[in-house]
């Protein structure tokens, strides 16, 4: 068992990831949004660097990374889980437990579609290599976010009957027998007990299930019961949240979203969990 | 009137200026602890530096600083009053007023005398130009924290009809025929309505008024009615004390000690008082 899993690779993340490895803990690193950070055109406000771009930033980050060994894995994390005192981690089809969980998810982006969270495990999945096996035979959508998911698409795509794949992005290259592209977005899904349908504006098709494949989930959807205030992650002072052992840091805590305030809240997190490590090992 | 008054030189002080400079807004700030910056041997987690010693952080800070334009004024602030919506800051024997003020105090590393809080105002001051000629031909203590307060405890011995001078430090160089040097520590000052005794472990003197020259004040003693929370200043997430229009960043409001802390609370500090310029303008 880990002592800490981060979730998130921007400055939050990185400041978190740093602390972790001085303060000699064990730990892993997961991330799979893009990098907003070097989508940053200049940076003026990062006390030490009169002016940097996002992209230097981002390149400033990675060598403090690397020059202590620390490795970030790109994978999506898709559930949180409390169990015994510690958590659970699914991560693609694989589960890791750790003592504490440090949540840098960011600002989302991507609201989730009306119904999604109510047929989460119903229909609704994340994870492809996890549940696609469940749809052998079935017909089921795929809303693809990003080109680095299309490989998670054609793997479902070849599993089920018939594939509604849903790109959200440009230069898509899903090219399966099975898939039929759908250049809309949906704007809900719905059902019984079970997921029936994903509706468009103007047309709705009848699946088994749906496969969103985005790189973060919604904060609520991650870890079940975490408190939410005003559209972020509600924290104290000291970066922990409602549930004890979960930790949040930068912009998924509120604004003002900058780099400075993130790679405080990273700093602050981690030594919260080392104090929290400290307490129950007691 | 300016918008804002930032009182401490560190990271967190740092972090302010540079965010009201980019931010268009109208500050002084105010510095006169020691640098403690530059005491930091190696600093490893200030995300995107591996690894460099204080001075060197130090150094990027001030250049940071001088690429814009920023003035850091190398005095004391001894009081901080609310006037009608306001603040009044005393600097010497200057008055300064602003809509704002962000407190980077740090941490206290002397603590304030048994009796010197009760008798401020009443015998004991911060500022030798400001009461000096309070006590003219009269008994005074100055206590002097620092060689750079030498000439304040000069300028004081040369009004006072006797002055017993306590240097804190090594190689004092006070020389005026109405001092007496006493190299020990006070333990405390006494009187009735007034302040009337200076107390050693195994000696008091009668005084009429007793300086105390050091280069920061205690947060409650700057502030009147600061809310304090176990040893530090009282803030809320976005940095806001308990009285509207003040509020702190940096190691005064707890731990952990961390640069990456305290710059991350300068730029929530300063996004909260932005946002209450507006509010108050509105």
């Amino acid at each position: 068992m880990y002592d800490c899993i981060i979730i998130g690779g921007g400055p939050a993340g990185v400041s978190s990831a740093i602390n972790l490895k001085l303060l000699g803990k064990s730990f892993l690193w997961f991330s799979s949004a893009p990098k907003k950070v070097e989508r940053a055109e200049l940076i003026k406000n990062y006390p030490a660097f009169p002016s940097i771009t996002g992209k230097e930033l981002n390149e400033a980050f990675q060598k403090h990374i690397e020059s202590l060994g620390i490795e970030m894995r790109e994978e999506v994390v898709t559930g949180v889980y409390e169990t015994d005192g510690h958590f659970t981690l699914l991560v693609q089809d694989k589960q890791y437990t750790a003592k504490t969980v440090i949540l840098c998810l960011g600002v989302e982006t991507s609201k989730p579609i009306d119904g999604e969270e109510e047929f989460l495990g119903r229909g609704v999945s994340y994870c492809a290599t996890c549940d696609g096996f469940l749809y052998k035979g079935k017909k089921i959508a795929v809303l693809c976010t990003d080109k680095k998911f299309e490989h998670e698409a054609e793997f479902l795509c070849g599993i089920a009957e018939k594939a509604y794949v849903i790109p959200l992005y440009k230069g898509y290259e899903i090219k399966s027998p099975n898939a039929q592209i759908i250049l809309k977005k949906p704007i809900s899904v719905s059902g019984d007990m079970r997921l029936r349908k994903v509706n468009f504006k103007d047309e709705s098709f009848e699946i088994d299930g749906m496969f969103i494949l985005r790189g973060s989930v919604s904060p609520s959807t991650l870890v079940h019961g975490l408190k939410i205030e005003d559209g972020h992650i509600f924290v104290n002072r000291d970066c922990s949240t409602n549930i004890a052992g979960v930790f949040a840091a930068g912009d998924c805590t509120g604004r003002p979203y900058q780099y400075a305030k993130a790679v405080g809240e990273g700093n602050i997190a981690v030594h919260s969990v080392v104090e929290y490590l400290n307490n129950i090992t007691r």
